[in-house]
């Protein structure tokens, strides 16, 4: 039986989503519900997760699917309580349902959804401090807005990427940037059809810059045109970094 | 010259507000931020806030004031960049303002604002595990609502404090109980003239027992009339509680 599993972590004490290497598991939250599992089911248990978050990143609502030889199927709300009693609670799984047998987290989501949370200048909120990034000057929210309208649609991002691949594709879509601004914080929404290696922190940290006014947003254009890592921004720190929703058809 | 701060604190790792004997001053806020000013000013700086606050519990709008010597006067802005600069991010000084002379925060308010935050039952919510207090069930708020009611106006409250003293009054007034509820969260927000010492705690406690179906509403009058601590709810955890606002003529 293949299951689907929802889960929110605070990444902030670990080193990201993915399984390390054999005695490093439990710094990572994939190798944290592994273990759990595993001894659980007596046989070493694998799941696989819709994004592999950086070390420092958090999630909302992380997919991961599992499955479970016939002898040991279980009722999903017993896989949910089971984990949630053995893991750290940083750690929540929200939901556990019985997905189709050919249902893969990763290859099947056709979108995700990450939010880049900055704390404005001169905002104070304790509460944020280890989930939103501080700016140190005002930001132009419209001269942001007018960037990320470029950003939107089908491009290259190889620009907006650490290690791209040169054998792989580094064509995606954006399908929409929100930007959202409240007392204390501006928040970047990212939705699109998917996202390379550091692509929303490095989108951030260059959006950033525009609200800045160290770049115009009239350059993006050009900007994606020449697939430098080196001419787009900074890479924006894991802490403000939250994936919010996974998609599948 | 005496100077207002507005201070706001994560309470998670301090032994509260209060300054505690030589040698654990750093694990209060007062014993920080008095400490940062003394080293600063080159003499022994006492500062005085207007709620006590426990172990623990978090503030949103602490309000201290502190006087200097005429020969240290600093402009309130440097105040707040210095203390800012030395605190522990943990603690920020979100305003510093000159006050009159007879300014003292702790017999000028006129008011506060508590908010205690409680995590419904099945909720999931990795960001607000240290910020509030996970419910184990569900909760009928109409009840609690009903039950809050009954608080309103003047009582003696020395059934819903911990060691009352027999000496001064236990009489306080609330004006207002909001009870808010949103997707994961019942938020209590009390406001009156005063609390004694853990009284916001055990009027939630207590709250939470009615909501719970464990009390009827309909008792709080008998139970405020009784004055006994041990016939009121139980005391509710620290870290769900946020002193979020001092009131001042």
């Amino acid at each position: 039986m293949n299951y689907r599993m929802i889960i929110q972590y605070d990444g902030t004490r670990f080193q990201g989503w993915q399984r390390q290497k054999s005695g490093k598991e439990e710094k990572t939250i994939q190798g944290r519900i592994e273990n759990v599992l595993s001894k659980w089911m007596g046989e070493s248990i694998e799941i696989c997760g819709a994004g592999r978050t950086d070390a420092g990143v958090h999630a909302l609502g992380q997919v991961a699917n599992v499955e479970l030889e016939e002898a040991k199927v279980e009722a999903p709300y017993r896989i949910q309580s089971y984990l949630n009693e053995y893991l750290p609670e940083d750690i929540r799984i929200i939901r556990v349902e019985e997905a189709g047998n050919r249902f893969h987290s990763r290859y099947h989501a056709t979108g995700k959804t990450y939010a880049y949370h900055l704390l404005k200048a001169n905002c104070f909120d304790v509460f944020r401090r280890k989930y939103a990034w501080q700016m140190e000057q005002e930001l132009d929210v419209n001269a942001m807005r007018e960037a990320a309208e470029h950003l939107l649609g089908s491009h290259d991002f190889a620009g907006f990427c650490s290690k791209a691949s040169k054998k792989k594709s580094t064509v995606r879509t954006i399908h929409e940037i929100q930007i959202e601004e409240n007392e204390n914080e501006i928040i970047l929404r990212y939705t699109g059809n998917g996202f390379l290696y550091n692509m929303v922190r490095i989108l951030t940290g260059t959006l950033v810059e525009v609200g800045c006014g160290e770049r115009a947003a009239a350059q993006i254009p050009e900007l994606i045109a020449c697939k430098e890592r080196k001419q787009a921004g900074v890479t924006a720190p894991a802490q403000g970094l939250f994936l919010e929703k996974v998609y599948y058809d």
